[in-house]
C-alpha cells in the first residue's frame, strides 16, 4: 500500500469514522480504523459493531493496499500533521505504516487489516431520501427527548414511523414526548413501519452532515439502517422492542390556549428555576395565568422563593398546572420560533407546546401532581 | 437595606467575588457572599479564609445595611436577571432579601451578617506597585511551572523574590523552572525578601485584573498579601516555608546555543509527543543536532516511532539530550517571541530555554537519563 493525500481531506475522514470507535473496545481490532488504498481513492472505516462508518476521499496511490492503525494515536497525529501533502506506505516484516511530510517521518505500528469486521453491502429493504437538514432537525427537535436509561433501550431510541404519505420521528423518557413529521424526497416501502434507532448515535451522525438540501439516501433492513452521502456510509442497528403507542397520550383536543413568546417564557423558567433546584425543591415549578399574565412560581426551603410574570394572551379557562422546568427548558432551547402555543387541558393533563406557525412539531409535558 | 443597581455591575462583582468562595466551605457562612449597602456603593466580600475578595460598586442607597446570601444561588441568579435596574431590600423576621425586577420578585434566605469574617485592614508592610499587566505576564509566564503536590506546598506557590531593584517570580516543581524578573513602579520596601504565594491563586487573581498600565498596589505583611485595585481588594496568606536557592540550579554558562522557531519547535514536538505517550514511553523525547538540523525522536512499543527534523543554527557542540515533552510543550505554549534559545551545557544538565530578545525570562527543565 503506497498514497498521497492532503491533510484537510485526511483529518475530515479520520474524525468522521473516530465516531465509530468505542473509547472501551473489548475486541482490539475495534480499537482500530481500516483504511485501504483503492485505484483513486482511500476508504476509511470504523465500527464498534453497534455503529459503522465508512468515509472515502480521494488521494493519489502509487500501490493499492489495507492496513488498520489504532484510532487514538491516528486521530492525534491527523491533527498534528503539517499542511501538504503526506506520503503513507507500508513497510518491513512486522508491517508498519510509514507517515512521510517534510524531513520527517512517523512510523505508527498495524493490526491485521483481515480481522477487521467490514461493514455489511446492503442493497434490499425500504428505500428513503430525505435532505441532510431534514435529519439534523429531526436530530435537533426530537433526540434530545429521549431517554438515557439502557434498562429500557426503546425509550434511548428514536421512533421513525415511516407512510409513505410521511415520516414521524418521536422520542420520549415518558415524562415528555417530541414528535417531528416531515416529508421524504423519495419513499419506496413495501408497507408502513416503525423502526427505532438509538438517539445518541443519530445526533453523533447528524455532526458529519451538512445543514443544505443535499441529499441523504436511507435503506432499512430487518436490523439495519442503512444512511449514505456522496463520501459516507453509516450503519446503525436497529433497536429491538415494540414502540408504546404513542399517539394515545397526545391529547387530540385542548381546552385553553396560551399564546408566550419563547424568549421571554425561557428567562423567566430560568430565573424560577433558581428556587426549584436543590435537595427539597425536586424541580418543580408552578404554573398560572389569567387572562394576559402567566405567573410562574417555584419556593424551595433551601434558596427562598420566587414569583415570575409572563405577558401571555390566554384563550379559554385559567388552568393551574405543574412542570418539572428541565422539560420546559430543554424544549425552549431548541424552539426557533418567536412565539409558541401552551396547550393544556387539566390539571393533571399533559400539557403540549406548539411551534406557532410550525405544524410539524409538538412537544408534550406530563405534568407534576402538587399538594 | 435597600438599593438598586444594574445589572451588569452587579454580576462583575458577584462574579469576581465568587472565585474566593470554596466549593466545600466546611463552615456554612463561608458559602455566602457579605453584601453592605453604603452611602452610595454596594461592598461584597467572600473568603475561604486562604483568598479574600472585596468588590466596591456604585449603587443607589435608600437604607444602608447589610446581609449574607448563598454564593452559588446569587451567582446564578446575577447571571439570570434582565437588564435594567434591579432593587434589593431586606424584608421580614426571618428576614430574607427580596431581589425585584419587572413584576417578578424573588426572595432568598440570607444568613446572619455578624458572623461573616470580613477581611483585616491592612496598613502596615512593604509596598510595591505593578501594572495590572506585568500581574497577568507574571502568572501567565510563571504559574505553570509550579507543582500541585500540596505535600510540599512551597512548590505550590510562586516565589516573589523582592530587592529594591526588581522583583523576580519563579516557580518550579522540580523538574523544571520559570523565572520573569521585573521592575516595580514603585516599591517601598525595608530590606530584601521573600514571600511564597499560592500559583493556583495567583491566576485567579488574574483573570480579575485588566491586561494595561492600570496600576495594582501590593502590600505586603508577615503572614498575608494585600491587592488592591480601584474596585477590589484581594487578600492572599503567604504560604510558610523556605524557598529553595533556585540561583544554585540555573547554569551560569552554556556550552552550546541553539536559536530555533517557537511554531516549529512546539509543532514538532507535538507530533513527536504522539509516539512518547502511552504506559512505555514515559514520554521521553529525544532530541540531538548537527549543524543546522535538530532532529527529535521518540519511542513507544504500542504506538511506533517518530523522527522530527527541525531547522535551527546551532553554535558549539551538538549535546544529545532528553527531555519529558510535557516540560518543553508548556514552555511553548506561553513564550510569545518568535524564537528561542536552547542553551545546553552537558546531556545531564539542566537546558534552558531563553526567548530571543526578551531578557527578563528563563525556564529550565532537567533532562531525562536514557539508557
Amino acid at each position: 500500500m503506497e498514497f498521497s493525500c492532503s491533510r484537510g481531506e485526511l483529518l475530515e475522514a479520520v474524525n468522521a469514522v473516530s465516531r465509530a470507535v468505542s473509547s472501551r473496545a473489548t475486541i482490539p481490532i475495534l480499537s482500530g480504523i481500516y483504511m485501504e488504498a483503492l485505484d483513486d481513492v482511500l476508504r476509511l472505516v470504523a465500527t464498534d459493531m453497534e455503529l459503522g462508518i465508512e468515509y472515502t476521499i480521494p488521494v493519489k496511490t502509487v500501490q493499492t493496499g489495507s492496513t488498520v492503525v489504532n484510532a487514538r494515536i491516528f486521530n492525534e497525529m491527523a491533527r498534528r500533521l503539517p499542511e501538504g501533502p503526506i506520503t503513507f506506505y507500508i513497510s518491513g516484516e512486522t508491517p508498519a505504516l510509514k507517515v512521510r511530510y517534510h524531513g520527517s517521518e512517523l512510523t505508527l505500528n498495524t493490526m491485521n487489516p483481515q480481522e477487521f469486521p467490514l461493514l455489511p453491502a446492503i442493497l434490499d429493504g425500504d428505500h428513503l431520501i430525505l435532505t441532510q437538514g431534514q435529519f439534523k432537525e429531526m436530530t435537533r427537535l426530537v433526540c434530545f427527548a429521549a431517554s438515557t436509561d439502557e434498562s429500557r433501550p426503546w425509550f434511548t431510541g428514536v421512533l421513525w414511523d415511516i407512510s409513505p404519505e410521511e415520516v414521524r420521528w418521536v422520542a420520549t423518557d415518558t415524562h415528555r414526548l417530541a414528535l417531528l413529521s416531515g416529508q421524504a424526497t423519495e419513499s419506496v416501502i413495501q408497507q408502513n413501519r416503525q423502526v427505532i434507532l438509538h438517539a445518541k448515535t443519530l445526533s453523533d451522525v447528524a455532526r458529519l452532515l451538512s445543514d443544505d438540501e443535499a441529499s441523504l439516501q436511507i435503506t432499512i433492513t430487518r436490523s439495519q439502517a442503512l444512511l449514505e452521502t456522496d463520501r459516507m456510509r453509516v450503519i446503525l442497528r436497529i433497536i429491538e422492542g415494540q414502540y408504546p403507542k404513542y399517539q394515545q397520550v397526545i391529547p387530540r383536543d385542548y381546552k385553553t390556549r396560551m399564546t408566550v413568546s419563547v424568549k421571554a417564557l425561557a428567562d423567566s423558567v430560568d430565573r424560577a428555576s433558581l428556587a426549584a433546584i436543590g435537595k427539597e425543591g425536586s424541580n418543580i415549578i408552578k404554573l398560572s395565568s389569567d387572562k394576559n399574565t402567566l405567573t410562574i412560581r417555584a419556593n424551595s426551603p433551601e434558596v427562598g422563593h420566587i414569583y415570575e410574570e409572563v405577558f401571555v394572551d390566554v384563550n379559554g379557562d385559567p388552568i393551574p398546572i405543574a412542570f418539572n422546568y428541565r422539560y420546559l427548558q430543554d424544549a425552549l432551547k431548541v424552539i426557533t420560533t418567536d412565539d409558541v402555543y401552551m396547550d393544556l387541558t387539566a390539571t393533571l393533563a399533559p400539557g403540549v407546546l406548539r411551534p406557532v406557525g410550525e405544524e410539524r412539531y409538538l412537544y408534550l409535558i406530563v405534568p407534576v401532581r402538587t399538594v
